[in-house]
C-alpha cells in the first residue's frame, strides 16, 4: 500500500537521479488570476513530465534480478518515455507497447531513450495479448502508468518538493491543484501533502471521471474513451488503488475547458517562459480561471511534450 | 571597480529575492550536439531574463535617500523590465525611456511591473536630453545596462549558481559560454567563475564586437546599429568596464547565425521545454553547433522575452 514511508524511501532512491524542478511564479500571472499562483515546472523533468520519477522509483525497487530481466509499459506518451529512460539508466532493457498511429515524435523519442518500441495497430491487433506473450516469453516486469504502489511513491515525491518550496516561498495556506488522469500524480502529491495542503484535482471538460467519481462516492467512467486535447490525462475510471486515496484526501475536482487550457499555454508561454502540453496545463488552467479556489494556489505544470503544430495554434489562438 | 566580493556582497541582497534557476540538460540533447551540454535557464528569472538581477543588485546598493526619490533607465527591453520591477519591489519610482517603434508587449509589461514609460521618438528626439532632463528635474539615478559595477555584479551572481550546480552535477571541467551584448553577464560570470571555469562569449554574425574586440586586443564597434533577430544583444561595442574584465578572462568569443539561434530556440522548445528569445539562445547554439568547444559545456538560456510570431516562426523553420 503507498503511504507516506514509501514516498520517503523513493525520494531517496530518486535524489541525485531525479530534477528537483523549481516552483515558478509571475506578478503579471497573478494579476490575471487575482490570486497569487505558483507553478511546479514538471516539464522541465527529464523525458518531459512527471513520469520519470515514477519510472525511476518501480525500476530502481525491484529486486536485481528481477529488473535485470528488463520491463515492459503500454503507452503513447510520457509514462512510455519515463519508464525508457528509467530502465536505460539502471542498464536493463525495457519494451514499449505503442499504437501505430502514436505521434512520430514520440516513438523517436521513445526509442532515443533506450525502449525497444514494438507497435501494434489498435483496430487489428490486441495489445494485452501482445504484452503478456513478451512478458511471459521474456520475464518482463510490467510497469503500471498509475496503479502501481512504487510508481504513486516516485509522483508523490513531487509533493515532498512542494512542501519543501512553499516553505521556503512563506506560503503558510494553500490549496494544490493537480493534473489527473489515473491518478498517480494525484494520489502521491496528495498523501505527500497530508495535514499540510489540501489537494484538487483538476481535468479536461468531457473527461472528468475523478470528480465525478469524488463527488458520487463511486468510480464513474468517461462517456468517450478519446477525443480530448488533453490526450496525456484521458482514462477511462479513476485507479482501483489511486480512488480510495483521492477519496480519502482531496476536495472536490476541477473542470476546465480545452480552450481553458489551450489558454493557460499561452500564459505560461508569455509569463513563465516554460512549454506546456494542454494535458500538462489543466492545473494551471483552473489556478488562472476557477473562481471556487483560495488566495494562494500551487498547481503542477505536469509535461511538455507537445507537438509544435498544438503548441503554434495555442498561441495564435490566444494571443497575450 | 566589480570583483568578486562586489559579487558576494550582492548574492547577499539578492538571496531571496532572484530565482534560483535550474540548470537544465537533456540526453537528446547532449546526442545532437556530440557533447554535454547544461543550460542555466535564466529565462525561468523573474521579468523573463538575468536582467533583475543586475537591477536588483544596483537599486539594492543605493543609499536609502538616493534610491526614494527613484531610478531611470532607458531600454526598450529586458533591461526595462528588470529595472522597473526591481525599483518596484524596493517601493520606489522608476523611469523608464522607450522607443516609440518597441513591441507593444514590452510596453505592457514594463508598465505592469509599475515603471513610469516615458516615449520617445527615435527619429525626431533626443533620448539622452530628455532623460538628462527628467533626471535633473528629478533627482533621479541611471542605472545603466551594463556598465555598471553593481549590475555586474548582481548579473555574477549566475556565475556562482553555475559554479555550485556544476558541483552538484559531478562537473569538474567545462568551458562556460554567454550570451554576450554589452559583456555585462560575460563579465560578472567571468568574475564569478574565475580560476574554475574559462568563459566564452557568444553573439550574433554580423555583430560580433565583442569576439573582434577579443581577437584585436582593442575594442571594435559593429558596421550595423541595428538589423539582428537577437535584439536584445546588439550593442555597438563592447563597453568600457566590461571589456577589460573580458580581456583578462575570456577565452576567444563565438559567433552563431541568425538561423543557428532559431533552430536553438526549437530544439530547446522540444528537448528542454523553456522558451527563449533569439538573443537569449545564442550561447545554447554555439554549444549545440560549434566544432570547437570541449565535451563538457554550460551555457547561459538569458532570456525568453519573444513574441509569438517570432517563436512560430522558429519552430516551423525547423521541425524537430
Amino acid at each position: 500500500m503507498t503511504s507516506r514511508a514509501l514516498i520517503d524511501a523513493a525520494a531517496l532512491r530518486l535524489s541525485g537521479r531525479v530534477r528537483r524542478t523549481p516552483l515558478l511564479n509571475a506578478p503579471l500571472l497573478d494579476r490575471i488570476a487575482g490570486r497569487r499562483v505558483f507553478v511546479k515546472a514538471e516539464c522541465l523533468q527529464w523525458t518531459g513530465s512527471f513520469k520519470f520519477r515514477g519510472g525511476w522509483s518501480a525500476v530502481s525497487a525491484l529486486p536485481d534480478e528481477t529488473r535485470s530481466r528488463g520491463v515492459i509499459a503500454f503507452s503513447s506518451g510520457n509514462h512510455a518515455q519515463g519508464v525508457a529512460l528509467a530502465a536505460s539508466l539502471h542498464g536493463v532493457p525495457s519494451v514499449i507497447l505503442m499504437p501505430s498511429d502514436a505521434p512520430a515524435v514520440k516513438f523517436a523519442n521513445t526509442r532515443a531513450y533506450g525502449g525497444e518500441v514494438v507497435v501494434y495497430d489498435r483496430a487489428t491487433e490486441d495489445r494485452d495479448a501482445i504484452g503478456a506473450a513478451l512478458s511471459a516469453d521474456r520475464n518482463l516486469t510490467l510497469i503500471r502508468p498509475y496503479d502501481d504502489p512504487q510508481v504513486i511513491a516516485g509522483q508523490g515525491t513531487v509533493g515532498l518538493e512542494i512542501a519543501d518550496q512553499a516553505t521556503e516561498a512563506g506560503i503558510a495556506s494553500a490549496e494544490v491543484v493537480t493534473c489527473c488522469g489515473g491518478g498517480g500524480l494525484t494520489a502521491g502529491i496528495a498523501l505527500a501533502l497530508e495535514g499540510r495542503f489540501r489537494v484538487r484535482p483538476a481535468e479536461p471538460a468531457g473527461f472528468d471521471d475523478t470528480a465525478r467519481s469524488l463527488a458520487s462516492g463511486t468510480p464513474q467512467r468517461n462517456a468517450a474513451a478519446s477525443g480530448s486535447i488533453c490526450d496525456a490525462i484521458v482514462t477511462p475510471t479513476p485507479g482501483a488503488i489511486t480512488f480510495p486515496i483521492l477519496q480519502r484526501l482531496c476536495g472536490p475536482g476541477l473542470v476546465v475547458t480545452d480552450d481553458q487550457a489551450l489558454r493557460a499555454m499561452a500564459l505560461a508561454f508569455a509569463h513563465l517562459r516554460i512549454v506546456l502540453e494542454p494535458g500538462g496545463a489543466v492545473a494551471l488552467a483552473a489556478c488562472l480561471f476557477d473562481q471556487g479556489l483560495p488566495d494562494t494556489v500551487i498547481c503542477t505544470a505536469s509535461g511538455g511534450n507537445v507537438d509544435p503544430a498544438t503548441f503554434t495554434a495555442a498561441l495564435q489562438r490566444f494571443p497575450v
